[in-house]
């Protein structure tokens, strides 16, 4: 089997690093057993090249054979098709973690945005006060939808794991879990897997290896 | 075929209505030929039937047969998976479905709730001024992606227009597609389908329903 070949920045700056969202394709590759290598984009300026496989700019791409497909949660639905160990083949069980993979991006993930666009960019104090409010109602919903469950969907691992944990991995950097423990327990039992502890140290070597380039010039 | 069942709000206030997102599954079913029929859950206060089945308490929440699914992103791919009229069976076209439908719940989707909540919730001018800016750079990119075609994804329509083109109906709602011809052009064409018009004349009709059914008490 060829590797998939995930494309990601060459560089980012170290409030970013951990963060990049190659994590969760790396983090499934590795729950798989899909080979894969890494290549990269320039993260500034951004390039054509770039631009023409990732309209918005953006990193992860998937690269694999002629095919190129963006967007970190089409790409995590895409290695699910592939092996059952990400996405149940049962439908209700496959309906399920395609419905909170989701609810991820669209029902939990744009609240963290905004809280971390006017907290870290905008330096906002009042509209970061109502993020965090909205949010944590989001939180709440999704305490609801965990239950007493250890994952998301399912009733095991899937990919709604990968993209959840993922996502609270910024709550909780950015100080918000605190008044939800049962997330904050599932983020702990996800998050000490093997193998998002092996993406992790994976993601953070590819940017010790980037800054080494820059200082041999 | 039993009719599957869509699940609703009772009432909304006027500026919500043809903007709930049971929209979308209207318009991808009337696509389908997909039979179906609606329920509701009361709007205020919200219930704990309501938040049994989705624990945002938000709509619709699709029933079919014992399953309940939440997540119009969600109830979208379902329904495409039951009909090729609504996703392309081709794996690369397919693959490009999921990428744009993913887009747009988690690409621009979440710059549009941002202007949103900046300029009618929250009434604040100068957060609104830049989360337009932001939409803006993500309508570029969005744009760049379409290019040339007439519809998003696998060179058809399919159920990544459907949610494309209802994200771009809220932008435009807000005065937010003056600088970008390409995609007004697209919302325009997208919107002109048979199968939208039934869905947004139905949905309406639903909410003159409501109103006439709270005035007899």
């Amino acid at each position: 089997m060829q590797p998939i070949v995930i494309v990601t920045y060459d560089w980012v700056p170290a409030f970013a690093r951990g963060f990049v969202r190659d994590l969760r394709v790396r983090w499934a590759a590795e729950e798989a057993g899909i080979p894969y290598r890494v290549e990269t984009v320039p993260v500034r300026p951004k390039t054509d090249a770039h631009r023409a496989m990732q309209p918005f700019e953006q990193a992860p791409v998937l690269r694999d054979g002629g095919t190129t497909l963006f967007e970190s949660g089409a790409i995590l639905w895409l290695l699910g098709e592939r092996s059952p160990a990400l996405l149940p083949r049962d439908a209700a069980a496959r309906a399920q973690t395609i419905q909170w993979l989701i609810a991820g991006l669209n029902s939990v993930e744009p609240f963290v945005f905004a809280l971390e666009t006017a907290k870290m960019r905008d330096k906002d104090e009042e509209a970061a006060g109502r993020a965090a409010a909205r949010l944590a109602a989001r939180l709440d919903g999704l305490t609801r939808g965990l239950g007493a469950a250890d994952h998301i969907a399912a009733g095991r691992f899937t990919i709604a794991d990968v993209l959840m944990a993922d996502i609270l991995r910024v709550v909780d950097s950015l100080g918000g879990l605190g008044g939800h423990p049962a997330l904050a327990a599932y983020l702990a039992r996800q998050t000490a897997r093997p193998a998002f502890v092996k993406a992790l140290a994976d993601q953070m070597a590819h940017w010790t290896a980037a800054d080494a380039a820059r200082a041999r010039g």
